[in-house]
């Protein structure tokens, strides 16, 4: 049976399923997440609530959590900021940076996978980066136009379709591969 | 039976009884918090989540959830707030806020109420205030040393016992007396 990944997004579910080089299902279900700032924890509790959602069935459950972690926070707001994007947006938060000096950044990624036995496997990807000045492009959603990865002038926004060659969310399904 | 506060702390066990007027028995189970800015949504899932952990019991059982809406975020951190001191701290809140006119928050506690049925009441209590320029006095935890309550010049940590007489928590369990 064909592993199913808990997206409502096409996009995420076909670009995941060419990185790990199998055929994907998705599926729709819609679990709460559980509050902690520890990606990794977030995102298997998730698998798990999402495969009871299911009806932990014969197949893998994949789902995926994503964040910003700003280094002048102490990795702050992490798997919390789409909570703080949906209060202040991309313009508030570079508000709440102004008076820091430390701009950087860390966009993560955790997918996780869940076992028909019940057993659920975390992978990470991460991408190294700064905050920029002011929101800049008009592609991607959430933090995208205001996150500078290392090695470039552009935010995700500006980059478009290259950003995925090489996002967190690339890499982090990039690891899980191995387990396919 | 006794109706049963789930909390680690005995002082909020005393306070609580004294002001609904009840004996409660306290329970010490670790249920994890949903992601949500909704403090009502919050509270409900996790006096849910304490009754499955205590095992469906027969009596009702109690919890509660709080945090400080700030007026510049949007209510931003609310029930995430936890997070936002783990990883910054009263002074790194201060300096999110540092370039914002608007000092207003309100600091909210909502009492969710779990019967035998299942059925779930949720009771709110808010006070309103300001954020100080600077953390102020010793006693009380979490953003104490940073609120001041309307009609105040004290913080809710200069102010110490006297803090619980009209509290935000103090107001959420009077409104769930008539439930008792």
């Amino acid at each position: 049976m064909k592993p199913v990944f808990v997206t409502s997004n096409e996009n995420k579910l076909r670009e995941a399923s060419e990185i790990l080089g199998v055929d994907l299902d998705r599926a729709d279900v819609d679990v709460p997440e559980i509050q902690s700032l520890d990606f990794e924890e977030v995102a298997a509790a998730k698998a798990l609530a999402a495969r009871r959602a299911l009806g932990d069935p014969a197949y893998q459950v994949i789902v995926d959590d994503s964040g910003l972690s700003v280094g002048a926070w102490g990795g702050f707001p992490g798997p919390l900021t789409r909570w703080l994007m949906k209060s202040v947006g991309n313009t508030g938060l570079l508000k709440m940076l102004a008076t820091e000096e430390d701009r950087s950044a860390q966009a993560v990624c955790v997918v996780a996978v869940a076992a028909p036995s019940g057993s659920v496997r975390v992978f990470r990807g991460v991408v190294e980066g700064e905050i920029s000045r002011e929101p800049r492009g008009e592609g991607g959603f959430g933090f995208d136009p205001i996150f500078v990865p290392e090695g470039q002038t552009r935010t995700y926004a500006e980059m478009g379709d290259e950003k995925s060659m090489d996002s967190h969310r690339t890499r982090a399904f990039r690891a899980a591969r191995k387990g396919f």
